[in-house]
């Protein structure tokens, strides 16, 4: 059976996902330290309870997952549900790796390239083949929407390709030539689509404010879910974990309807 | 027909509402100068341009709401939507008054106090009468849910109550002796909640980690609406200006699914 | 009638002047949004009430200054002057154009270049050309006076050009080879003239402590008007629009004499 | 001889001024040590090099100044005229006491109580007897002009009164019943000031924005000079500590035209 | 056997502690949660590996400590020895309990109250009976040596008392009448000794520029050791638990040169 | 007799320094100006009294230093024994020179290189021959012990090699091939130098954690003192200055026991 050493495939992760290059809310790399050598990774959107009991189950000895602990301003003590997650990977001796922004943007594996993918969204590109793209720090991504012709026609499509009935603002007879897109909490990034000449924009939450800003430029607006959108990053990154180290690497989709 | 000066108005509203008591996201009060005096208030949640619009149809002079303009880290120039609300607020002498925090926060007029009045909710009250509070500012309210015995009896009576579906999370058959509240988008006091020893939480908006914390920590959660949890503290303050001057007062409810 | 694109007036003036090299204490660029295209601009120091009430008596449909609105800290409300001449901006459909910073620092149309070309000054150069500085972000340029021998020489010479009595703080008789100047309000930029070896520093407005650091230094001081000494670059910038977009573009003076 | 021990005067200083109530730009009290016991100090405006000199030539031990050294962000090396000033303190034991926004704001000695008392202003009274102030850390005062009963008439006053010429911005044949008036360099408080219902506000020093604000509002100005309304607060602190402790002080006017 | 549940003793701590009155560099109170009801309480200095495998051998439900966990500035990741010290700790359902800057302060329980009582110091008293302090947070407490007449006699009388070499710094024969003290690595005090007119500090740590303070000042310094001062104030925390609630508390000293 | 001028030693000192590169704690250059120019300096490792007036005794003009004056949140106020530094300096004309963190990583003439050549170290080092460092700003230098084979024999070197008897950390037998240093109070980089695989590190001072941590992580742990370790670059510094500007430059060692 393949195995991997815990500090080597920090090394890896690292040199692929580029944390340095991120302000982050949270710690991205190795959160928690477990056994040395690693077979059998999990990998989830979110570290919660249930995620860990599905990698205790499945004998896993480590996590890799988009969402992680250690955010900003949290109260460090550890108790509660905090207690109970770290209690239970620490008595398993699991290994908690968490990649956030970093994930979001990678050009291949990160979370906008592969909701772009799973929803047929064509990437505008540069000259050298990068990514297009808005926003602070980089995090939105501008495309065309492929077959869907009209606002209307996205939501119907979205609801199809993510299973969930997606929140949308604006005029559903919308012809829809240029859109951006970034996934997760990113409503607040609607004004830099806006500003890039988006005519929909996609993300994962809204905010009450976020209604006012689609309907008063005119910019479609659909929300269709934190999780729903965030699904399909991990799912890439642990695919290229087990292609580079021959490890088994499990997705386990844990549902989460915000 | 009755009238009261902009400043006039001003200085009640602050004396009732006392913003200096806050650090809020945004100022507190006379945001936009119009016209002198006054004799027709549009109330409503948020002064968008749907808003404005109503206000000049109804020829009002000016507009009291709980979500106005100015919100800290804003970019302050004067284009795309923003200039569009302002050049018909100040085409039509509109005055804009705005009250965040402290209208969430008022004893008696204030969102909280409000939507437990809607729904039933009874305030715990210490010995002075004053409401028991938990979280940051004091903001989240404590109290007993009224008629509703479990997690779905509740959700059902809101759904009812609020013409909205809500987000629930949690056990349905949760017996609740002891709720929390605190309207808008404030998910976050969640965890506040859970330590104050509330068996559900309700609010108006929703994150991805709400939900793992609602389900690790046992706490029901219900997500009802930001606008649909808002709507009445500005009616409640409206009311109280139109009972101190005897002006005309009324509320313009710009729906929101958010 | 020529014309340009508000848009892309604004992408040519952010080309020019790079606002994103400096961190300034106001936004520069499109301050306040008017009508989607531009053929007559008037340019001005300062975006008073009287340079707006001129905009609108000449029929202009831009204005371009080097001082706008929206300073650090200042507050966002929209009440007093600042409403009134907002209102009369947006109610004629004014585009307000400002550039600080990146104006002063420009190295042909800025401040301290064309003052210098007003007064007569040589800047000292290095070896790609250009112009020698000091001080924070290098605001503060380096050079000989030109043709006056003394302080009392380059005060008297300053009064002709400026129309204006300066103030002058120092020795009458010293000689000048080597100055510094800044426009505007940058008298705490003695500290840093003095330790480059000046022998005389110019700038707009006088603080009591320049007073002595002057004297004690024996650096000499002239303070000749924050808004005399900064009435040439938004011409030079004004006349460049001209010569790019064949627009009209007419400089109103509205005397300060501060 | 009297004499006082140099704690015993820095004790009673900071009782009688209270500089623990303010947030300052520079350290209030003693600043430089120099011998233990004083018989005569020297009070000014400004410890600058020409006010220790006179110090050291009338043989006193000790200067007492509303404009001290060691101010925020100033380098803190001992070089050049920073260096010649101390020099010059320390190797003649003098000790140096600076009293900055305590001296101003002194209900009966400080700058803004003393400024009235000399141009015959009324401040205006509370119940308390206590002066109604306005703007930041209330350094405004408000009263009423005396006599002069136009803004052309507070100006030709003022002139006499400190002997120099005012830079005056407004309508002189305006009416003045309310005026307000702030020592230094608190031209930025004229917002406070038209805040508060003042017809003209005094100070020392003048802004570019300043000029406009005036005009665009109404308001009355008038720059008196720095140096020229703060000479009065430390005379009056002087005089407060020779009755207190029967050593002798003596004021020593170094003139400064800003 | 008695017992007292996880948070009932948290309560009577905080109670009694007082934390909330502190802005220390550490969370104060429950850092970690365990089993819920607590029989066994080991205290120590600092929650070190050794301290945690000292408590599991003992069959201790708590830890109670000056020096917990999660500093600031900490990485809040779980690695190294901080996740060895949590997951041995978790692992036996081990509460930890800590007290930073409260336990130092506490007026009878607290270290510098503990060690005058070790060492014999009479702290200086106000009316109602409060030490007198003096520095940040008033957490140097001053008073008379007791018996020992000079320093050196005082550093020998430490030595005995805490069997511990300490550092002294100073001149051996100077007589000692009033002396300040602070446990832990307060070193950075002294200047506050010194103004408060102490002869002598005594304190845990030494810093290179504490040694010249202490000569060119003429105070005497002794660094005594960080853990030696630190251990009286827990273990009489320890007690007044045990008084309290009935329960074992166990104090165990691991030993620190430092 | 040689000499060179105040201000060239500053640039050439600066040029070879780079203090530009640091965000240092102190003001590094020139502290205090003195005369124009200088024959004589003493060099030390803390601008004490004590070497204030050796340099006052040597006849010296300048004084060229590790640890200068001015340190971050330091009181600017000239009181006490920062007043009889500074008059005693001043009253002799005496130049200030002081490079902190520039100083300690210099690559040939700093502190960490310079212990490293007294102790035998080997620095790691990379393609270019520079020193392989790691921890903040890049302060802690990696490499071999030379000779010594254990860290007790690492114990005994130092003890010999500083004159001064080192606290030492861990297991006296431990072989050591991979060490760490830095000098001065730099305990708390040794979680650097762990994460970096050292086997032991060398610094001068301690803190209590840093017993725990050194023994947690099996990382031996020696505080060689901070004066100890921080004599060597100076006087390299020194001797640079002497064959750069043939001038005298004489090390005057003030011994400190931390």
């Amino acid at each position: 059976m393949n195995q991997v050493s815990t500090r080597e495939l920090a090394r890896w992760l690292d040199a692929t996902l580029q944390p340095q290059r991120f302000r982050d809310y949270c710690p991205n790399g190795l959160q928690v330290e477990g056994t040395d050598t690693i077979t059998h990774i999990i990998t989830g959107v979110t570290a919660s309870h249930e995620l860990i009991e599905a990698a205790v189950a499945k004998k896993a000895d480590a996590i890799l997952v988009h969402h992680g602990w250690f955010w900003k301003n949290e109260d460090p003590c550890i108790r509660g549900p905090k207690r109970a997650r770290l209690a239970l990977a620490l008595s398993h001796g699991l290994n908690l790796y968490a990649y956030h922004l970093p994930l979001d943007a990678h050009p291949t594996l990160g979370n906008n390239a592969q909701l772009a993918r799973v929803l047929g969204f064509e990437p505008l590109r540069g000259d050298a083949g990068q990514a297009l793209t808005c926003g602070p720090d980089d995090l939105v991504w501008l495309g065309t929407p492929g077959v869907p012709a009209t606002l209307q026609d996205l939501g119907t499509h979205i609801c199809n390709a993510l299973h969930r009935q997606p929140l949308v603002v604006g005029n559903p007879q919308q012809k829809l030539e240029r859109i951006a897109w970034c996934t997760g909490a990113a409503q607040g990034m609607i004004e830099a689509a806006t500003a890039a000449g988006a005519q929909a924009y996609v993300t994962g939450e809204a905010s009450e404010q976020t209604y006012h800003w689609a309907r008063e430029t005119g910019t479609g607006f659909i929300a269709a879910g934190h999780h729903a959108t965030e699904r399909y990053g991990i799912q890439a990154l642990g695919q290229a974990v087990a292609r580079e180290f021959g490890i088994e690497v499990e997705f386990v989709d844990i549902d989460n309807p915000i």
